[in-house]
């Protein structure tokens, strides 16, 4: 009974029992991912959503939309900040698997946190953990299958893990817990044909609603199946060909899935970001060796397959796009030396000296290479050719980001949002966001 | 391109070009469906889910909910008389797929209707024929596999045939539309595990929504695929391993879908209706023939597969699971000669002499025996031996509800809800929608 041994797992995980290093990278992914709920709320997205459903907001709520800081109900905002907090691509990533484990978990779980204030940190803390645990367990027993037929396995598991989360914050009991997973489960959002387009952030956002919606239907005395993970028909065997349910709730406890968690450099598909390490450096060598940028005839790649899978579009025209485009990253990685927000607007997509860079490269798939790995090349007009293999990629588990990068991700990002003075108190509440004694006043504190 | 050609098709639709038995059908479908929004409020989820979502609701609103005529907004409407229509069990079917094709779209329709007032009636019919339309070619087009892998096509077309029909209330372009089709696609809900609890009318609540809030996403700016539908990692191919969309939606206009809409006698999973009918008939024999109905020893009943599929439930103790239980329907079909909403009461499932009378049932898989046939049997103590074959069911296309039982079933359906006099006049409303105008207000007119 899987969904019941999720359900009493979490239930019962306390943060006394939480390790240091555990602890430390959850902290990690609660501030990445407030940088990104800020920062990536000046997309198109999030704005877009916030329109849509403003027809419908009450006049009251007290959860904060991160990025405006606008106060509105709790579904609004879990909805709306999800979509912010995955709309720069830019968040964090699972060592063995493309879920974004804090987006859906995270969205849900401080939009409840401040409607049902005061929550203490060491609680919101635990519960994140818990969500983090289950939708990573889930998305590990389902990968590669599932994400091969095409489910965006970010909010397909988001969703559940955000039903966890709140379920253990809201203390639901096990039967209410059980079918708070199986009313998430039945709610499976999320396809690649979005990818490069508003929706895949809409995905992140509806799946961390869809998940504080499973928990409190479930608290409110909707039925549902008490083994809807791994019912005939049920959540594993109707969206995934394989599937290894069983032996992967066995590990709960044991192999912590947050401690696989890593963070973004670059805002766009984590498939290129070795490639873009490469070419950032080949642009040194050439400007070392005085080498015109604007002479390069040729742009060449040898990447995992799954990078063509995710990111051959060679023909775009909106920043959105560029996300996805292994052609885009090589043009601004060799023009600009860098892939920051900045590098992923509609204009520069645009423009006619990046549009002519992309035509000029080339991607070719070899199996033997991994998903953090690239070999990159560039050949400019006097037939010099220089090379350079990435072997792991920066952000990726075995070459992390370090603290000072962070920081400077996050004050960069939030900056955008409210200037550089508050970016550096929300840093501060964040990074202690595990002795809060109301979670629920963090989005403000640094307002004012 | 599918999506884009159900959005042309679908714009296009005018009123003056459909036909005389379409409206028909449609206007018994739209007025059924009231009537299972209304008489299915007293069930448990539509409760549930309202309580879930009431801190969430704004202080304005002017859209109804049909069961106890409270005025919320349009999203909230959508999802809590989504979940009321189908509640019971007793709405509309396709022919030729276990597709409830009001529901989702209607939900949606009406709680736009009514915010969005005034509302021609010719204007809203046709966006519902629309809806319909697409959400029936859909399901056609991925039938059985889809439905085989555990999706509840309810659910999982209809939250496209909800953005359909919204979207051209709305007045979206062809792009847009696209795109809404798209939103919707990727939001797929409701699997078979649910079937019993809650959770299954809840599908249908939230497809609506889904559907509904795509529409508005799309009009509000939020970017999405062009071809959600067609799209190698998009819904034909992610959500089934068989489809057949570009033909269906070759016939649309041709052959519609509508016009195979049917209805239900029987609160309970149309797949045992066949057998209801049947064992009401043995029982009025055994009772001319003065037979004691306390002295069956066994009830048999030789089915197409599918019934042991989706109603093999022996061991029940709520109302709910009754509607899925092929033993329940013998038991109360025997005893009472009748399956109406009264029989699907956790009282009478718990009853001892109903659920004595469970455990005597056999029911044996004939793939020969259509959906809407069944051979049943019964034996008494003396030895006495009654068969009966039924070959088209009542309510099924060859053997249709006449207007009279449709008024009938309306009535009884909403008279438990605000009594006989207002449901009488709730009738002469929706029987005449057609000619509105301003479809918002005949929510409100039956209640004074």
């Amino acid at each position: 009974m899987a969904t019941k041994a999720i359900a009493i797992w979490a239930l019962a995980l306390n943060y006394t029992s939480l390790s240091t290093p555990v602890l430390d990278i959850a902290t990690k992914s609660i501030y990445n991912w407030a940088g990104c709920a800020i920062g990536g709320y000046d997309q198109a997205a999030p704005v877009a959503a916030l329109a849509a459903v403003t027809p419908f907001l009450g006049s009251q709520g007290n959860s904060t939309i991160f990025g405006n800081g606008m106060l509105v109900d709790a579904q609004t905002a879990a909805l709306i900040n999800g979509v912010a907090s995955h709309a720069d691509d830019y968040d964090d990533t699972h060592r063995d698997n493309p879920i974004h484990p804090s987006g859906p978990v995270l969205s849900a779980l401080f939009a409840v946190a401040e409607w049902k204030a005061p929550v203490l940190g060491e609680d919101f803390v635990t519960a994140f953990i818990a969500g983090v645990e289950a939708e990573c367990k889930l998305g590990v027993s389902v990968y590669p299958a599932h994400y091969e037929l095409g489910w965006h396995i970010t909010s397909t598991v988001g969703s559940i893990g955000a039903a966890v989360a709140v379920g253990k914050l809201l203390g639901l009991n096990t039967t209410q817990m059980q079918q708070a997973i199986s009313i998430a489960s039945v709610q499976v959002t999320g396809m690649h044909d979005s990818f490069g387009t508003d929706t895949k952030p809409f995905h992140v956002g509806r799946a961390s609603q869809n998940g504080m919606m499973a928990a409190l239907l479930a608290q409110a005395g909707l039925s549902g199946a008490l083994n809807g993970l791994e019912a005939d028909k049920g959540w594993t065997h109707v969206v995934s060909t394989q599937e290894n349910l069983k032996a992967e709730v066995d590990t709960l406890g044991k192999t912590w899935e947050i401690s696989l968690n890593t963070f973004k450099p670059y805002p766009c598909d984590r498939i290129i970001h070795a490639a873009i390490d490469g070419w950032i450096q080949l642009r040194a060598q050439a400007l070392e060796k005085g080498l015109n940028i604007a002479d390069i005839i040729r742009v060449g790649a040898r990447t995992n397959p799954m990078v063509l899978f995710l990111t051959d579009k060679p023909n775009i025209t909106t920043g959105v796009e560029g996300k996805f485009s292994v052609y885009h990253v090589a043009a601004v990685a060799l023009l600009y030396g860098e892939a920051t927000p900045t590098q992923f607007t509609d204009e520069v997509v645009r423009n006619a000296t990046v549009a002519a860079l992309r035509e000029k490269v080339t991607v070719v798939n070899d199996e033997t290479v991994t998903e953090h790995e690239a070999s990159v090349t560039v050949e400019f007009a006097d037939g010099t050719k220089l090379e350079y293999h990435v072997e792991h990629a920066l952000g990726s588990f075995e070459n992390p980001l370090d603290d000072k990068f962070l920081k400077t991700k996050f004050i960069e990002q939030v900056t955008r949002s409210i200037g550089q003075a508050k970016a550096e108190k929300a840093f501060s509440a964040y990074i202690g966001i595990a002795n809060a004694t109301d979670v629920g006043a963090l989005g403000r504190s640094y307002r004012t």
